[in-house]
């Protein structure tokens, strides 16, 4: 295509397939719901964004996270840019997508890869400055893994043994190891796909392990709030129940 | 661009990023699917879209809430003009895709400002016609809202303090009173958001404040119907054990 | 359009709208997340695929049901293609599509239709390779279906007489019994859309029926493999512990 073609694409796509943005353009927005622009301004971005209990670039990681699980690739453009500028590494970017391909669904994932390939390419990040597909694995703490592996192989060897052999195989000795997102942000990624997602079953087991791996309760309480604006309040009503058990349980076991 | 890339551009996103409408065009329809295409005309619009037990515009209230909450804005536009058709004000479409901004999601709802944009243009709908954000809002019940901000507070207070706050502020105390959309109607779009995202566990609530403002029990199944057609059959199977609770319980009170 | 605007359309679709391929061309993948362009390769493609509990054709109608239950039509053209080489043959994608309409709700299956259009075209496929609307119907076990309907009338039928009619109309009396989809294949369709899209509470009732309907229980264990991968691991786990009991309670009453 030559350089008309590609604007002409370009805008062809933003303006008929939502390709354009985090959000349609203000204008856009105050022509069709002026309370919705008002609320994004004052309340959203004026007001929760700024919330302290999160870091901006933990917010994008959380929020990233939620476009991803619920599918969202119009949105995803510009919070892939603002994740950037919020400090999220393009390697931890990767991650996030890669890991998500796990918890999400490889579909997810591969509209996503879509989304944020135009906003790589802009900015000149390509695959020498992203985590290679072989790398040196974090160490492993296999009592704790062992415990993990005999609970599910008891439970569900004989129902799925294709999945509990990925479990082990593909996720817990390879997609948790992996050093290029950190443990605590790499559960951040996978509880706020959880809640986004509406899976609350799946909630307790990795809330848990994203405290044992050094999520504070006012984080994860914060997690929540960031999630009702992105995934809706009902997912975040469903999920609270969850969350209050871990913090509980979490606080009688200290005491004791 | 010129009329010629508009139309070239339209086009493109109509026949490959399915922007065109509700359904595809009846031919590509039955090309594909011929028996989909008989039910489509003969048992979906020719028999559910006639049953009285709720009216063409209640239908497109239900039907827009559930395309908004599963995100499909290709399916949307027909529908957002198939509304107005119906006598949805489109002020009150502002406020239907304000309200599902907190109760689907903000993603969900800038997707479908997207999608309503053009739709408005094309009418000549501007904000003069629709809500401020800074409306005189409906009084509120003091003693109900408090009962609910305390048991919500005494559960989830120090769990999520942030949603708690949120719920209260932005939700209770200011979404829930704006005029723009009458009490039921948003409580109809409420529940319908809630079969078709499959949130079970948080339809009990929102049914019996739905009844609350106004909603007949006959309305409410015939909900159901419509979004067996428009959410699919096994969120609206997963609902109906919360709606035969709600409305045995309801009968029960009435008659003690 | 003349043939250098078509090739612009399908050009800016697909680089814009996702609607390229299953996967970003390999270099896009490669070049945003290197380790997940290495699990695609050898996990998914080398090693899942090809994994002998399920064909590759069942595999493929696994993978169709999941990505039309999620509503993911960017990444179905591809597998459409895939599964038609795998010998789906078209009249059954056809009823995929139908089948799904009731179990996914009617916009997943419109935004299917749309993509399997061009799809169809391409191969010269049309409504005569297609079954009818119209066509001789199974034998129905009237006495099985007896018991089924009186279940759910008397379970739901004050909650939703709409819902409960048309279950027995148009899902148990139709669109089981139409010929162009093997009943087994068809519990095949119903069960993977409802472990994709999280709706465990029906999964029982379905996978007993698919078992009645002749699927081995290796093949529905498999079945859970291949949607870790194209749904995402949590919703296969919340399945998990139905597939289970369903699995033990057939056991148990073949040897008493």
């Amino acid at each position: 295509m030559d350089n008309k073609q590609r604007a002409l694409a370009a805008a062809t796509a933003a303006v008929l397939c939502g390709s354009a943005g985090a959000a349609p353009d203000a204008g856009a927005l105050r022509q069709v719901a002026p309370a919705l622009a008002h609320y994004n301004e004052h309340l959203l971005l004026g007001e929760v964004w700024q919330r302290p209990e999160l870091s901006p670039r933990e917010r994008s990681i959380v929020t990233l996270a939620a476009l991803i699980a619920k599918n969202q690739p119009q949105q995803l453009p510009p919070y892939l840019e603002q994740a950037l500028d919020n400090g999220v590494k393009p390697g931890e970017i990767a991650e996030i997508i890669t890991h998500l391909a796990f918890y999400s669904g490889w579909p997810n994932a591969m509209t996503a890869v879509q989304a944020a390939q135009p906003v790589f390419a802009a900015r000149h990040i390509d695959s020498a400055q992203l985590p290679s597909a072989e790398v040196a694995l974090l160490a492993l703490d296999e009592q704790a893994e062992a415990a993990r592996a005999s609970m599910v192989q008891q439970n569900f060897g004989e129902v799925a043994p294709g999945v509990v052999q990925y479990t082990t195989e593909a996720l817990f000795r390879q997609l948790w190891l992996r050093p290029g997102l950190a443990p605590r942000d790499r559960s951040m990624v996978t509880v706020s796909a959880l809640v986004a997602s509406g899976q609350a079953a799946q909630i307790g087991y990795h809330l848990d392990r994203a405290m044992d791996n050094g999520l504070q309760q006012a984080q994860a309480s914060e997690m929540l709030t960031q999630l009702a604006f992105y995934a809706g309040w009902p997912p975040v009503f469903s999920a609270m129940p969850v969350f209050k058990e871990v913090f509980t349980k979490r606080t009688t076991e200290r005491k004791e």
